[in-house]
């Protein structure tokens, strides 16, 4: 089931601290990161969403350099890393290019920190359903203040809270993902 | 056993990919993660070590944005992470600062990508010690290529690396510390 489970970092639409949507800017820390972590636990690999043409272009050059450039000369893991990453300007482009590969439409789930109101699984429920399931599965991860509710109504369940000690919950998204991942694919 | 839990993230002695020792460059991003996943999950706090005073003293200014400035008024959550934070010049002065806290010295463990040959525990039995343990704890995490052998020395134990279902293993050090915190302390 790993390889066919895909982490998508969503830039578009979402939520401002005040509830607003927005483009979030990509975080170029966060590409290596999810690229790593997905490598890692054997994943089919990384999508990264963004809306803003410009932001692609801008990363494809900063990332140019360890794919096809000296820091992948230098640095053949982390070359191997970033070349399972792609970008995607919507989820349906995402949702289009994982079914192709897998000739059928991939399961859609979300982590949030917050309840928003949908279908919600627990880490180990998740894992169960992924692991009876013969679709790929898309992981949601938002960046900003979190994923507009119209990316919600696309997941078909959303995955509980990061159960923690305290009543503090403000991890990063980086965080966030490689927590999910480990409960899950670990 | 949570509250008594600091994560020291460690620049120098770290070693480069030849294995050379160096200092490493504190990643402000880093310093982020680090606090909020403390807070999430109820720790002691985290020390940012290096032996740079002029790394030290540009980190201070750029926290002092978010601790006691502007950044700090629009984002309490931010500020009540960082506030857990704190610098320290060397291992040594972390020891101490946590024994004076606790008033008995910590035990001190670090995780591994590698096998550094030492005795090893796995999460499940760190965990088990900690829960039996009445001294506070210090977990050890390095930047760059991992911490030189003079840092290995000083510890208790050594946590096994991070089990996945692949051989690359070349999670970032905001990943690794955020599963072994969910691992330890969830």
């Amino acid at each position: 089931m790993n390889s066919s489970s895909y982490l998508v970092l969503m830039h578009y639409p979402t939520v401002d601290r005040a509830g607003k949507v927005i483009t979030s800017a990509i975080t170029a820390l966060d590409v290596h990161d999810f690229s790593r972590l997905a490598r890692t636990y054997g994943l089919g690999g990384v999508f990264v969403q963004t809306n803003l043409p410009k932001q692609m272009e801008l990363m494809e050059r900063l990332l140019g350099h360890w794919i096809g450039g000296r820091g992948g000369e230098a640095n053949a893991d982390r070359k191997f890393a970033l070349e399972c990453m792609a970008f995607a300007p919507t989820l349906d482009d995402v949702v289009a290019e994982v079914s192709a590969r897998h000739g059928t439409p991939p399961q859609i789930a979300m982590t949030s920190a917050r309840d928003v109101g949908v279908i919600i699984k627990s880490f180990a429920e998740t894992r169960e359903s992924l692991e009876k399931s013969k679709q790929p599965f898309l992981l949601l991860f938002g960046t900003a203040s979190g994923l507009a509710p119209e990316v919600v109504e696309k997941c078909d369940w959303v995955i509980e809270p990061i159960g923690t000690p305290t009543d503090y919950n403000h991890l990063s998204v980086r965080s966030a993902a490689s927590i999910s991942v480990d409960r899950l694919f670990g």
